[in-house]
């Protein structure tokens, strides 16, 4: 097992090697928004998260991975922080998402993986939760698993994914930049009709807004007609959604994992996860009847923290007001929008089962239409 | 009253006739999305719907009005229709909405009217039912009536609609051409810093998909970072939510009813519904907190009326099944932001109370920035 | 007007006094629960909350009125409050409820009335709300008006409630003990098929929990196989749903309205609004088709204010952990319990329209079935 | 594993034979509600139900199980049916609800477990699907595996259950009388201070209203105040939540799993599942903060299934008009009541992990206050 996990992180270094041909869409003059992004322009610039990808791409029919991402650096589960979950389309399988919806909090690293592996990485949460320090008598966990389906490139039914997969991508986490496209549980996915995968972005509020920081990871795995910073690439490219090429392929997911370090409570976090399906609108995503299209939403700030242990009947808590969260709103929206399109831009041409392949956002010619439609 | 009631219809009138000289968006070429409209992309391509407007200009501080959706040409409270709402931003006043959801339809015209009028309009439209004939022994009446706040422009304190005033837009509601711009409901409305209004748009599905129209109506009372057709004209404009001229400006709300005669049951209404939302963020709408962002979905079909004086304990429908949905969650989507974009275009500068003067969006310059754009 | 306002009070008084004959549940020695009611067994124990009614019994038709719920002592839009709505069952006509979940606030006080005169309240609550010194520069506001329909005793088509009704209502709104029975918003109703009315009742949580007071007060209107206590009333009066003597009558509807002076936010008042739906079950509710089941719940806490003149854009608050609502949960499912059936206690026989006559629960047979199956 | 298996039926058999001694409540004279039972009073009376049991009994830590019902003998992924889920309180880790709300119907045998076994469970769902004749081409499953906490009882972070446990259940679920207490995923549960378990009930509707079948089964762990039938039990034996002997040992959980022959669509299956939360209420369960309680519901009537493959764009329905659900809603309630006291009934004292020893409910003392209180 130690081997294939080596044999596994090669490939995953490999592979952010090769991606990195490729740039993200603010290196091509992109400015999506109004809003400075972070320094990173990604959900690590949120301070505390962390993300890590197992990326399983093996013979011609296993492309597929894991993504975990780790919400802080202390022991989630006795730290719990707040959480929503907006449901922008069901038809999907994210487990977890009742408690979190209930009692407003998260209580485990988030996990995005395959459609049929979510039972899988359900378990190796649980196993991680579990033999955590300080957890020794712990007997309930909610383990938050997402996913969308990459069965157009990947021999989903195989089951490949492992609790060990699952757990290097939760230990493995890190800060600081996050790779892109073809890794993680983007590994095998498809987005209007290219290749799709991992993106991310982040916003900035102004100081005078409270400084605050918005980053979004997304898993790019949905259709609809894109548009890119607001340029008909779809049309362009003429594949979209009922496209005499692309037909009415346009199913599968998005899985939208939103951070910030504002002092949002959860109910303020369930109306922060409705915009971000704003952001997936406005790269022409449709939402359409296939598409298993979740937001969670979460903060990381240290005075939200709801201990485990306590016996304290109270919480005495600072948020922000109803009124303060509408930059916020702009934010996600736009942090979402970038992220999706990170994905696109970063993930490479892929090929995989029974010969699949499916293109890469042929970026000479998106540019080329950026550049006419001022988009860029 | 009646000479009142002459005064206006002759304001409305004039409105109408002035704001003949600015167009509908398609009119300047703008094609918004990859789906064909309907006749008259309006609401009323859905073959029963009408729409009537009671329109107040007075003096200098009355800015305000009613519009009514009126679904069928039948008596509606004893032919119910299928209905769902879904709430994008609950700050506002929509009343009727709880029993839209749980039963599942719609028994009355929807109004639409501001803030402090909701009371009023309810009384209206419980008055309408009641002396329908057919409905003498009628002792409840969901009356959905939907509001978004003209206190800019109106003096909305002053609660100058009455009931005759939205008996008359129920009453002369017709089908045809809508008018759209500054009339009924959106005679004082302001969207993204400029004169808001009424509008309208439609789509028509491929013969193949069922050949079905999805006509939508709103009332833009709302703001963000105005998009046209993917154009950042309100960035252009150097003016959008947070800029320096408009700051922090962009609450107010929107009202958007969808119509169609795809025999679509109440579940999936809803999702239908949901699209919509898409559509306001495609043009930049960001569901600030005080925005009170609505959508209600019906569907004409005549095959799903729900009868109100029925003994029988079954009901057999032929709907559409999930996967058929797809196709109208594209076409909602781009007629909820072509129907924003033509409340745009269409009205017209307004001065009203306290010589609060909201100017009209400049399509001249917003022409131009489309052109350089490729956006039209 | 004033007139008939005091004819109105006249009548009002000298229904009490008559209902005095009647006594409450605990006088007959009933205890419903383990936990201690408040001193008054009134949702006036929950300290700032004050209560009025307007009763109209008017010739042979007319039966009906107004309750208000004020929930504190200060200007309510002003120094909102955190509040919670919870719909059991939607077939009714509550406006107001939207704005409430999006915001969790309440900003004036609920009125619950009939079926029709919704929009009436809502006029008044406005009024109230824009006349009431410092409300000068306010341009929205959310009336929260409930109802259930009396139109089996009450000429409910006439629409007798008048502003003027609505607005006494809230401004004779008292502490103290509250009358139940055939007054406000109960005067017309009907529970089980025999007279409801308004009913109240408190629990007081031990001190080492709080030492927390949650109060209900309820408009009964709905049907099911009354259980008292836990005896089979119903079947042992053979008068319950389905039964030979009632058959299919159990729709109508239930508003309840629960204070507590617990600091709880809006998310965990949802929460304490749902356990109230069981209390309704408890007493042998069904929640019929027809029947508009709603829950409104709010914090009197004074650390839980929202004050609408801010420019703060944080908060800080003190509220309780989700530990330590479950007591508060048994606390709001014994006093919605016992509110019903005090409501039934209080209210006497009444003729109203049509010479409808509806029987005031029979006490002196309920008795003695309670004395039988030892549950009092 | 064939070994192990074979032990363990035979434990589940020989459990099965002791739990003889202890009959349902109905065989007491109980009788719950007004309606009549079907044949068996088990949720299998509804045509084509199967339930299966894996009980889990060894050494002195291992108590849990695996509980599935099956709804339909043909292959439910392809012959998917009405579904709906309503959470009552979601601290739970039911996994598949989001693709049920939003579908509206289930594709799967639902499975109940232990906490932290869902994700196995998950697994071994999606093996059953993957490997069932016909679903070849199958690539996604969503697996409805709901659970409560048997941590009391059982050493729960062991996690004992295995696939293979999962599939034995759903492979042996059979029509006919239910085996009850603690068998299953009832087998180390707790109900309100007393050993808890697995309890079935049903309701038959007269010819007149339709004849219908509601079955229910309950996999009871929570607490409150124990009723039977009305009757103060809880009280009586001085073990209630916040009692001296119980405190505040309420959490836990209860999974409630509705089954109907009646032609109900997801709408109105979702308003079924809700009025079972009431019967919850009725045995005086509270629904504390730690509890997961869920309700399930689905029709098997064969005129609603949705075929996986097939190329209709549109389905034609029979189903049951809103108006026709009351008696349904009363049927549901007084199965989940009755369904909750047979699980206590029949449960056994078990004594598991560190020697924590729960006692069945005093058959003989709860009797005597039944007889009492005339609730038998």
């Amino acid at each position: 097992m130690k081997l294939s996990l080596l044999v596994l992180l090669l490939v995953g270094l490999a592979l952010q090697a090769r991606s990195q041909e490729r740039k993200r869409a603010r290196e091509y003059g992109i400015r999506i928004g109004v809003l400075p992004t972070g320094v990173l322009n990604a959900i690590t610039d949120v301070q505390g998260v962390r993300v890590g990808h197992t990326t399983l791409v093996q013979g011609q029919e296993v492309r597929t991975g894991v993504t975990a991402i780790v919400p802080h650096a202390g022991n989630v589960f006795q730290q719990k922080i707040p959480a929503a979950v907006y449901v922008g389309n069901g038809f999907g399988k994210l487990a977890g998402s009742t408690q979190v919806v209930e009692l407003g909090n998260l209580e485990t690293p988030i996990v995005l993986t395959n459609t049929l592996s979510v039972g899988t990485a359900m378990k190796a949460v649980v196993e991680y939760v579990l033999r955590q320090p300080g957890n020794e008598a712990v007997q309930s966990v909610n383990a938050l698993v997402g996913e969308t389906n990459d069965g157009g490139l990947n021999d989903i039914r195989g089951r490949y994914i492992t609790e060990q997969h699952v757990l290097a991508a939760i230990e493995q986490a890190q800060a600081g930049p996050v790779a892109e496209g073809n890794v993680g549980a983007g590994t095998g996915t498809v987005c209007f009709g290219f290749k799709g995968g991992i993106g991310t972005a982040s916003r900035l509020l102004p100081a005078k807004l409270g400084g605050y920081t918005v980053g979004v990871l997304v898993q790019t795995n949905f259709g609809g007609v894109l548009q890119v910073n607001g340029a008909p690439v779809g049309q362009e490219l003429e594949q979209f959604y009922l496209s005499q090429q692309l037909k009415d392929r346009a199913d599968g997911s998005c899985m939208i994992v939103v951070a910030t370090d504002a002092p949002v409570d959860a109910r303020n976090l369930e109306r922060l996860a409705k915009r971000a399906f704003l952001g997936l609108g406005k790269t022409g995503g449709i939402a359409t009847n296939g598409s298993g299209d979740y937001i969670i939403a979460f903060s990381t700030h240290p005075g939200l923290r709801v201990p485990y242990a306590s016996t304290a009947t109270t919480q005495t808590t600072t948020t922000l007001t109803n009124e303060a969260m509408s930059p916020l709103f702009l934010a996600v929206i736009e942090a979402t929008e970038e992220a999706i399109i990170n994905s696109l831009f970063k993930a490479e041409t892929m090929q995989g089962k029974q010969q699949q392949r499916i293109e890469a956002l042929p970026l000479d010619k998106v540019l080329k239409i950026l550049k006419q439609h001022h988009a860029r």
